[in-house]
């Protein structure tokens, strides 16, 4: 079904369709949910997705990755692991790598998923919001309102430590900029397109 | 400002934006949050919105109506009472009409707010899924992530009982059908633009 209010000609409105667990949108063509299982897959259909972030280091159920090959939706998988000790955090590096092919919309329509859309999925989410200048506490806000009870002070901390404007730095180097907002279609540009590439960074 | 990825030449990143409390994307074109203080009107610009639906019987306040005509963004207003009896539901007519505002194109972009963005707009957001076809339990889980432990159960008896078949046949004399998905631009289209008239319904 290509149709997003898919009126059949009897109004019934077609097939129940399940989202999963924790789903929502994040921004356009950037999408957000617990693991995706196969009663899922006909609401996935209705996003056309290019391409999955993956966050977990278990490898991708077979059942998965067929779909996603037969629909041609490629997998970038970035394992971080789920239960963490409270000592330890996510790393920056794996976030940022993850970052980088989250913004960039040759990737896109993109879904960010977990096992539950809450803590890992979160942490990457509110990297993105930092990366849009949104307010840390608009950032909590956000990670909370799908973590809930499940909220880790360690992730929060984790949050609001990570460093966007050293990414911005290092983001120059290859990409990216949205071009228009809203009712306009946004894409990114690489640099090189309409922007003069900015003096190159050394150091901090 | 009108880039998402706001790069400036320093790397700075520009001004932190604060969206309204509760804010999310619920479509492509579709917001939704809490009441818009004047602090959030600079993330609010980022959105481009062409349209507000107001969901509280209180006139608008002075201070967002002007920034509204400054924008030229048009404001609809639905009173629908924020405390009701737990006797008492929402008006499913009011829904209605909102509903129809709510998914043509032409006000798109358009946000959503109530007060709290809890429990009016998730009824309203709802009753939308419902439109789009998704299972009860996940309309009721997006619910419920916005209303936390403000959850109502009047709410959610609402939203199992709405009756979208009736309002899909309704809809069928003045709109709309959303073409492509994801990639691809979706709008509605006028159901003469590209669709033979169903039969008139007299019952159901």
């Amino acid at each position: 079904m290509d149709s997003m209010l898919d009126e059949r000609r009897d109004g019934s409105g077609g097939d129940t369709l399940v989202p999963p667990v924790n789903f929502s949108m994040v921004e356009e063509g950037v999408y957000r949910s617990g693991f995706p299982r196969a009663s899922n897959f006909a609401f996935i259909e209705t996003l056309n997705l290019r391409s999955i972030i993956y966050l977990c280091p278990e490898p991708y159920p077979e059942e998965n990755m067929k779909y996603l090959q037969s629909r041609n939706i490629q997998l970038f998988q970035f394992g971080i692991e789920g239960k963490t000790e409270p000592s330890v955090s996510i790393s920056e590096n794996t976030i940022t790598d993850a970052l980088k092919v989250l913004i960039d919309v040759r990737n896109h329509p993109v879904l960010i998923h977990c096992k539950r859309g809450k803590h890992r999925t979160g942490c990457l989410v509110g990297c993105f919001r930092k990366l849009q200048n949104w307010c840390l506490s608009s950032v909590f806000e956000e990670y909370r309102s799908f973590a809930g009870v499940k909220t880790r002070v360690t992730d929060l901390r984790f949050l609001e430590s990570f460093d966007v404007a050293a990414l911005r730095h290092n983001l120059y180097s290859i990409i990216y900029q949205y071009q228009g907002y809203g009712a306009k279609k946004r894409r990114l540009l690489y640099k090189e397109e309409t922007l003069q590439k900015p003096p190159r960074i050394t150091s901090n």
